[in-house]
């Protein structure tokens, strides 16, 4: 029987690309979504790409349809999620928490990054990190808890940290770098990133035709990076915005101590072997590189490797969606861990070749 | 029992678009996909969208399991199809046909705009012309055919004849063209219409920031479009290039006779009677006008109609994706015709919504 | 000596490079750029492409430095202009308006297109119309009341004007239209004609990747081409939005009498004929059609020419920069005009070539 | 009087980028312009931007036209301008060279990375490095020796090698790079540093809407920066291509000893201190980064620094046209300054601003 979903935040570019998602989803029934400043437009009037495809309009946040919902998925600002989850998850349901109010472990740093009093700690303890490759135990543990009948919440990992860890990780843990050495991650987005509000920097003039960094030494997906890959003060993330619309290059340049590997072809055989299990992760050959154009509307992570080898620098490129496996690819992912669904029920396998 | 199916010329980019088609659509199962050029290339190394979505490689035009196929596609230039259609034909196969050889009923025209010999008048005669919503009783027909155990062949209409004539079909029917009156369609394309061949014209550098026209009064999709709108001589088509990918654009001005309607909510009413029972065609409300991107990805055309009162003219604009309702997702809605499946199967209703 | 300059709503598309074209004007002399909403800050803060360039900050549109200027360039919204122009007239400037005030020469065609009332009815007889090459007399006439000491309003045609009646004058003029004939013009701009204000339109993520027509058979450049061309009720005007910045296009349908000529070379020698004084308007060969790439930056208009003769209809096509010969460009050849400079003064001639 | 000037490779993206600067120069005059394929055939016809701007046409590279050419630019692929700089050079022409035949300064360097034999050894030991900003007494001594009227050669630094050195020189060369630290830059070009050819990368289909690295660990402009900045062996650098035309942007991460300042401001003094002199160099304020938006079409270069501090690292972000400030601009630059004429003779100071 299907599973009844709610999306908050439908009208947002992540929670668009959620509705999309949910509605061609084979367990999922798309019961509500909801927008408070397009309450009582039709999907498809905002979004025509919708037209034919769903009749639904969004509802306020306050409906009380929601709380009937099995599933509900989070796609709103930092601190709006903190005033809804704790109810969401008390009456059972599984929430999937686009948000980045409950990434962070620490309170404390969540305070200094975003700027506000974390007001949800006992939730953020029992909270769930969702990055299926690379925490895939608690998100079982999760699966669990929600098989008892326990609401859960899943708090899904930022766009730029997960193609930058997945980049990463695999080097990392495997005690590859230098000690004390620094990681540099540059970035690259598109520019949906930036979100739906118009506003000079998402302007059509001032983007096409442009590159940009920007937020530079103070990106708040730094912290998260940081915990994701256990480097306290050891990462220099620098997010640059480009001319397309969906797309999320991450270039991680990791020193590499003494005794780790510098042939590609080792490092690329180790990558593979680390995320052998992975439906959605593939690590490219020697001498490829991936190309965000690849990855479009998936939910797919391509990873290429190469060596500096005067250097000793491994450099680690990961492309995403920054909507798909960036924001709802991997919402949907980790619901479908929750739910004990398969993996890869509701994704495409293949992005649009050209 | 899955339908074996072959994709000739599935490197091109109306190729490849059917290579994702075919391999997502339920009842069909890809056993061959051809490239001369690429014989021997792996698909996810040319296309690197496929990269965990299939194991193929092209095989070359001649590879004997094309003539096992219960189904296949011909997505090759003009001329080319010629030499291949009719041998498959003959030994029972459905052939979808996406290039130019068969659609034009009359070979004096096909000599006269394509400067070559038709060298399979036979087959030209039994043909199907594949643009279902406007001719649906020859694809009633093909089924038929299909069903005694006979080899047919479906010509699918061109791109910009399918967004042209759809958008004009519904009040040409009606008779509401002033008689003598000419039908003038500007249409704007995205560059994947121009074909992977890199060339000045697909160059990024000259194709970006740039628009214009081209083919002016002597475009191929001329006498296709007269042929279709039983237009002899009364059609001006001009086709234009725009810097983006996919997409399709035909703003078709129709002169009106003096007793056609004048009001656009009349008109609207009439065209969606016209398209009442089509999945795909969607006629959009008063004041509203359609968007590529609302379709892109899709086999979706939507229509949007306004009138000039004091010139009596009526502006019908088409939006259709070129590589999908307008090459390879036409041809699949073909072939389910024919084949007798779901109209939609294989097919997503929603488009990517940003 | 040089002139003194204000330019009025200098942060807008049209005004900033109005202010970029007055900074390398030999004989102008940028005194004062205003913006009300940005008053106060610095031009190169706002645009940084004039970093290093120029040190001038917004004033607010009533500063009296204002009115010390030999020649303002008013580059305001419509309504704006008709509270400012009179008294800047009256004061003896040189009044050049890129707003919609002083286009209509009818007030009550003004007021049903622009649903406002006209209050200057008794400039807007005087009133100049900007559009060089196909009034060149009343732009002498106004540089003989310059030259008296009078005070001059020029009113520059709009963009979507500009290309379309260069395209199509030398026929209508010549008598080539057949009676009674509808001229259709499909025109496409980039989305800097969309303005600076940030909005879905102009949104990055909506504009990227799509075409669409809008302000079908409503949009208010309508009347003003029916004005220049004296095509009374007789013109179908269609513009559309594709993603790029710069350029317009628009293609021209010019219906045929029976005793005009239908062969191109002919109508191109005709053309030429008429654009011969002309430093901007370039009329191209055979088989030769416009690319807006190449006009993007300049003032120049480039025409290309065809003909369907069995439709007995001439397509021209013009390409324009619409921020240039659409906009800033032209408001800078009328100044030249009135004031007796080059016409070239402050042009380049050649356009960045890729 | 008018230096006689030629251009060798003109129809390539560098080569005609040149055109347009030499034809708008005060001071020089352009007698010829090259291309092999393209000999016979109008610089206006193959670039339309040039309408009416030149009647030149291209000639061949041999055409003795160029050995009267006081100032000839090479605007060739690499080992091309071995054959041709010291014939030019003996006969006592300016040769300004944007290849990287002259660049390194050891043949054996070149010979590594460039896969070919270096054949001018001896006019490469006299040759003068071209990146004003970095190496002025080079220039100064290359002017003496043309003042003497002796031939003179420069190897204009590479887009790349330009934008990272200027972002990392005034740290570097103030001795704050950790000792045996490695600065990573990661930086970003539009396509027109990809070359005229047409080929899959340079598809539109194929680059529009996609970001990849490439390059990655092998780029040949690898040792010019580390011989520019004196880092053999500590540089990583990766290159990435976005859908864009011109701009090209570097993120230079620098690792900071621990008696180099950590606050940017301080940092800002003393870069503005270091480029103090330059016309076309702007080091921005606390909290701006560049935009290549601001710098296209131009010879500036804009720099924007911050400072990750717990990882004590300086973060250098450059941006430039890399047909600008990154080819045709900055060998315009060193014309210039060998020629003894105005640092900013021929350009523009403002881009344009949308």
């Amino acid at each position: 029987m299907a599973i009844t979903t709610g999306i908050v935040g439908a009208a947002g570019f992540a929670g668009i690309e959620l509705v999309r998602l949910v509605l061609r989803h084979p367990d999922l029934e798309l019961s509500i979504v909801t927008s408070n400043e397009l309450a009582g437009t039709a999907v498809a009037s905002e979004y025509p790409g919708f037209v034919g495809a769903t009749d639904l309009a969004f509802a306020s946040h306050d409906d009380p349809a929601l709380d009937t919902c099995e599933l509900v998925f989070l796609a709103v600002p930092h601190t709006a999620a903190l005033g809804m989850a704790p109810r969401l998850v008390a009456g059972g349901s599984t929430v999937i928490d686009l948000s980045a109010d409950f990434r962070l472990k620490d309170p404390v740093v969540y305070e200094q990054w975003y700027a506000a009093r974390h007001t949800a700690v006992e939730l953020l303890e029992k909270a769930t990190f969702g990055l299926p490759e690379l925490f895939p135990d608690d998100l079982v543990r999760a699966a669990a808890a929600h098989k008892m009948g326990e609401g859960t919440l899943v708090a899904c990992a930022g766009c730029y940290p997960t193609a930058t860890s997945l980049a990463a990780a695999p080097a990392v843990r495997a005690g590859w770098v230098v000690p004390g050495g620094v990681v540099v991650a540059d970035a690259v987005s598109g520019v949906t990133g930036a979100g739906k509000k118009a506003s000079a920097r998402t302007h059509f003039c001032f983007a096409d035709e442009n590159l940009e960094a920007y937020g530079v030494a103070t990106h708040r997906h730094t912290p998260e990076i940081e915990q994701i890959l256990e480097l306290d003060g050891r990462l220099v993330f620098t997010p640059h915005l480009a001319p397309l619309n969906r797309g999320l290059l991450s270039t991680v340049n990791v020193p590499l101590a003494s005794d780790a590997p510098l042939d590609a072809a080792s490092i690329i055989e180790h990558y593979r072997a680390f995320y052998g299990d992975s439906a959605f992760v593939h690590v490219l050959g020697v001498g490829e590189m991936p190309k965000t154009s690849a990855v479009a509307g998936t939910n797919n992570a391509h990873i290429g490797l190469a060596v500096n080898e005067r250097a000793r620098m491994l450099i680690a490129v990961c492309a995403i969606d920054n909507l798909g496996k960036g924001a709802a690819g991997q919402a949907v992912q980790c619901a479908n861990a929750v739910l004990r669904l398969p993996e890869s029920a509701g994704f495409d396998r293949a992005a649009v070749p050209v």
